[in-house]
């Protein structure tokens, strides 16, 4: 099949492209003895867990509980949860999951940790447990302080549970070069500071699991990472091209849709809105536009109802209707989320559909 | 069950609330004679449409053909699809469709009407038509000028398809009610021009289709249309309410979350990001925040990661984690859309679970 043959808006995944992506990072993480283990929340497809793993990658993470369930039930074998679990439902999931493949969270109190032990202590397996820091995104994660010693100390005395050391989030380092100079220095500190405060205490911290895609290239610079959790460097996105960190002919996930009205004066409208692209804003504020046309960097995606895209067209623009144009999300993750599958296309051939099999595993 | 046993995040519908949505629309149309046509967009529930038909709606409205399939897999017969199906695979299938359901589209050009009417030609069946104008949105729809009316003569004349009139979308007017009085005043001079023009070329338009959810309880005072097609209000949110065309107290569709970190000073994480709520900001733009804490106004939801929501705290907050609190999301639609399935509630029984079947049908 070609993909002149596929109906719109159609989630299009570009093998070589993917491939490409998969093998930069793993082969930086080689080079760089760091353990990778990519976050799947931006593909939610088993095939493409896979293929990390293929790639070199130690296992794999998750947002939530459902997601981690598919997953193992698609044969990967050793999960990380990076999300405070809360509940006696999930955590009697959690149990059952580990009777069947490695399994760990990340945590940030001591509530979520004596809630794991105890579901694992009745199911009598073993859950792996790394606490969360705060070095600067303000999300989750606690101050390293006395108090967060005494929390690990306790932690690591709950029956059941296996300390593996401790996670950090870099959500903030998302700005481009330049930015991230200053941010990278700032990162270390806190670093620092957590590590004085953990060997202070005698707390043993073998795993130090960090990384976000747009600063994943300079992970070997943030002191003591042992580990990083990228998750969009395998499509890509206009925010990681805004970033500095990957450029448009390393976006491996297009959005291919159609034009289906040209009526007003210098505007086209596409067959893809915010329930086909995902109504985020791009991160660092620059441009206001939803998403990069591919081959036509004259058009410019002003809006987005939600099944409606928005284009302004110059006034020479050839664009009719029936036109196809192919879109790089502003953020792939969320638009991903909003599709039962892709198509996997070489060139225009499209080889194979994969089921986003995660997809709206909320809970 | 009751709503304690729900695991987070978990879509609560509840149903007191939205049969009083219902009830209110379908009275206000009945009193001043107005067809009233859903837009199912916003719920993507048969269950909810059938709701829709028994409070006395003529039909329904959808964006998408997959939408329609579904919906007359339902049992629904009589379907508005608003947008301009653009293929021969769409057209086929509307064809197909209309073999057992009388549907209708919208569409803003002959190109799109002839395929319609080839395709309906081939399958020996019959398609509603509506020419879309456009009176101030600038998304899709012609002006009224010599041209469309043309369009307009040429497509009456087309095999297999039923003219059935015109149809606009004031989505332009979203503001509160003193920015409605002149909003309706300038759509009113644009609606009477249309009228005018279609009256100059003998053209008829016993359907004038209108209607958005700020504005709907004020259609009569929109010269002409003789039927409205609002979606949110059967659930309301923060947009309608920011609209001042509803109340928090109508607001039937609310996130269930749970607190699950509160580590970083001033912060508290529920576990419902833009993969839960949608990332869409308020239309108006007044406020930054991304949802309303039902009984909570003290809590302020002031950002969104994928699967984390951000809550800003007073310094005296009591908010733990484990704790569970209700969000009314800013756009409801965007937010049904990235779910499975929906509870149903009274009060804190719930008494139902409805599947959001036409969800993910993109194309």
């Amino acid at each position: 099949m070609n993909i002149h043959d596929l109906d719109t808006p159609a989630i299009l995944i570009d093998i070589e492209t993917l491939e490409g992506n998969l093998s930069r990072m793993a082969s930086y993480c080689r080079t760089n003895n760091l353990s990778l283990r990519p976050h799947t929340k931006t593909h939610k497809i088993p095939q493409i867990a896979h293929l990390q793993i293929q790639y070199g990658s130690t296992g794999i993470t998750v947002a939530k509980l459902g997601e981690a369930e598919v997953m193992a039930d698609a044969g990967i074998t050793d999960i990380l949860i990076v999300y405070p679990l809360w509940g006696e439902k999930k955590w009697a999931r959690l149990a059952e999951l580990a009777k069947r493949v490695r399994i760990s969270v990340a945590m940030d109190s001591l509530a979520v940790a004596a809630g794991i032990s105890r579901a694992a202590k009745a199911a009598g397996v073993e859950v792996g447990v790394r606490l969360e820091f705060d070095t600067g995104f303000r999300r989750c994660g606690l101050t390293a302080d006395e108090e967060s010693t005494s929390v690990a100390q306790q932690i690591m005395k709950l029956p059941n549970l296996r300390w593996e050391g401790i996670s950090v989030y870099p959500g903030h380092i998302m700005g481009n070069e330049s930015i991230r100079e200053q941010d990278i220095a700032r990162e270390n500190v806190q670093l620092d500071c957590l590590y004085a405060r953990l060997d202070a205490a005698g707390i043993p911290y073998p795993v130090v699991s960090g990384g976000n895609t747009p600063a994943a290239f300079e992970s070997h610079r943030f002191h003591g990472i042992t580990e990083i959790r990228p998750g969009t460097y395998v499509f890509n996105d206009r925010n990681t091209v805004d970033a500095e960190s990957a450029r448009y002919s390393d976006c491996a996930a297009t959005a291919l849709v159609t034009v289906v009205s040209t009526s007003v004066p210098g505007r086209a409208i596409v067959d893809s809105g915010s329930k086909t692209l995902a109504a985020d804003m791009l991160l660092s504020g620059k441009q206001k536009h939803f998403g990069y046309i591919q081959n036509h960097p004259e058009l410019i995606l002003d809006g987005l109802s939600e099944e409606h895209g928005h284009l302004l067209t110059p006034a020479d623009s050839q664009v009719r209707v029936g036109d196809r144009l192919r879109i790089v999300p502003n953020h792939v993750c969320p638009c991903i989320n909003l599709h039962d599958q892709v198509f996997v296309v070489s060139g225009e051939r499209v080889v194979d559909q994969w089921k986003v099999a995660a997809r709206g595993k909320v809970a």
